[in-house]
Parts: C-alpha cells; sequence; structure tokens
C-alpha cells in the first residue's frame, strides 16, 4: 500500500528522531534502518530540499531532524517523498460525472481519506512515545557508536 | 494509493455488473471502461482464472461476471489482482520485535486495515444501489449497441 520510498522516508525521519539532534553520518543511518545506501541517498536528498532533515559534511558531519517531532506527522513525510493523491474527480474523466464521482471511485476516495486522516494524526514524537515492553524501540536501537581508541588505553 | 490493475479491474467489474448478465465483448468493455485493450485482456485473464468472470467466444460471445454482485466486494476484486498486504512482521526483520511490530509499522498496518474495512466492507451491489442525480450511472453508460442493418428497412 505504501511505496519503498515512502516506507523508507518515514524508516529514515524515526531513526533521525531517536538520535535527539545528533548529527548521524549516512553509513550509520542506512546501517540502523535498512535503506542500501544508493537509495538512502535520494531519500535524503528530497527530504533535504523540503526542509524535513539537514545535513552537514566534515569530520563532525552528518545529517539530523529539522522539524519539530512533535508537529511532523506521518502524513507530512509520504508526502514529502511519494504523495497520497485522493481522486478528486472521475479518472475516466466522464464529463457528465463533473465533480461528481462515482460511486466506484467515492468509495476508494473515500479509504484513501481514511489512510490519510490516520497518517495525519500521528505524529513523529507520538511513535516516540508509544514504545512498549513488547516494542522496546520506535524503529530500531541506533547502532553503538565505534569506540574511539585514543591510543593510550589500548597501548601496550 | 491503489494500483492501474486494481483500478482498471474493479472498472471492468462494475461495468460488467452493469450489464446485468449480458455477454460483453472486449471492445466494448474497454470503450466503456477506458481499459487499454491490451491491459483488459490481461486483467480479464486474472480475473477469470479465479473465477470472478466468465469468457465465451463466438458470435454471440463475450464476459459476463461470474459471481453474485450482492456478495462481491471491491476487496475481493483488489485482492485478486493486485492483494493489499498487511504489515504482519518487522519490515526490518528486528528479531527483538518478534511478531510484534514498532510504534511506526503498527501505525502503517492500521491505516491499511482501515482501507482494508472499507473495501470489505463495500459489494458491487452497494454500489450499483448508490446511484445519484448527481451520479447518473455506476461508471459509465455502456455504449449503445450499433443498430443492425437489416438490408429490409433501409433498402432504397
Amino acid at each position: 500500500m505504501f511505496s519503498q520510498t515512502s516506507e523508507y522516508a518515514l524508516r529514515v525521519i524515526v531513526y533521525l528522531a531517536g538520535s535527539k539532534g545528533r548529527p548521524v553520518t549516512n553509513r550509520h543511518i542506512s546501517a540502523g534502518t535498512l535503506v542500501p545506501q544508493g537509495y538512502l541517498a535520494k531519500v535524503l536528498q528530497t527530504l533535504s530540499r523540503s526542509g524535513m532533515v539537514k545535513s552537514q559534511r566534515g569530520l563532525h558531519g552528518g545529517t539530523v531532524l529539522a522539524k519539530d517531532p512533535e508537529i511532523l506527522t506521518l502524513y507530512d513525510v509520504v508526502q514529502c517523498v511519494d504523495p497520497i493523491r485522493r481522486i478528486e474527480s472521475c479518472p475516466l474523466a466522464m464529463l457528465a460525472h463533473g465533480k461528481h464521482l462515482c460511486p466506484l471511485h467515492s468509495r476508494l476516495d473515500e479509504a484513501i481519506s481514511g489512510i490519510e486522516t490516520i497518517l495525519r494524526n500521528s505524529t513523529i514524537a507520538d511513535l516516540m512515545e508509544s514504545r512498549s515492553k513488547h516494542q522496546p524501540t520506535t524503529l530500531c536501537e541506533p547502532p553503538a557508536p565505534a569506540t574511539k581508541r585514543t591510543g593510550r588505553s589500548n597501548a601496550r
């Protein structure tokens, strides 16, 4: 029902929300969301263009969520990468129907509207709060950052 | 939200329901539903394989709906050609989640479940009954059958 691109974008946004402002590298995002790196770059580009995430190059660079998870909804994310389209006029372009959909398309549009409502009413923060015993993480635990070797503690 | 194939299959089924048992040729179905003939042949093949329609070759041949429109639902049609898939286990295959979806995938599955319910609760007969002043036909009027020339009345 949801495109691969929407699914991936949602994973990425939820993952970034979990990193709480700490910039995350593409390699880590890919490992944590299982979004292939090539695909990830394209998804991040679209999300970045719409101002949903911010990326910074360099040594301590990476990507952060640029929107408030309390306001950002699943709908916003999906509409950013692969918009849900309501049926607004007869797909058969029946002039006799004008703006009034035939019963088939009214029913299909009602179904799409239902999805839209659920996604509009779900903020990223809602997901972060709804963890339970069975769902210990929002998406999956961010991989532990690699331990830095200072060259002292491990020196023999 | 719905694939082209689902949309086309639904149009075809609704159109055939409107012909009330009279076999309709592919040419007429294509003209009435605006489904291209090549695509139509494939859709009809799938619908026929599942016993939803019956086709007969020959002079008075054509396709008829083989199921009771009072029982046949939009869900049945969609599941026949391009099934809606619920999210039953974590798409990231997180072993820690087991059969328990993470909040993101729970919410997406809830949305898909909503669509499923609306389609399950809509029979083809419902659509036929819900015509109004603005929606004079279920889908669109079947084109009037070509007048037969007997060779007598028009003879000069």
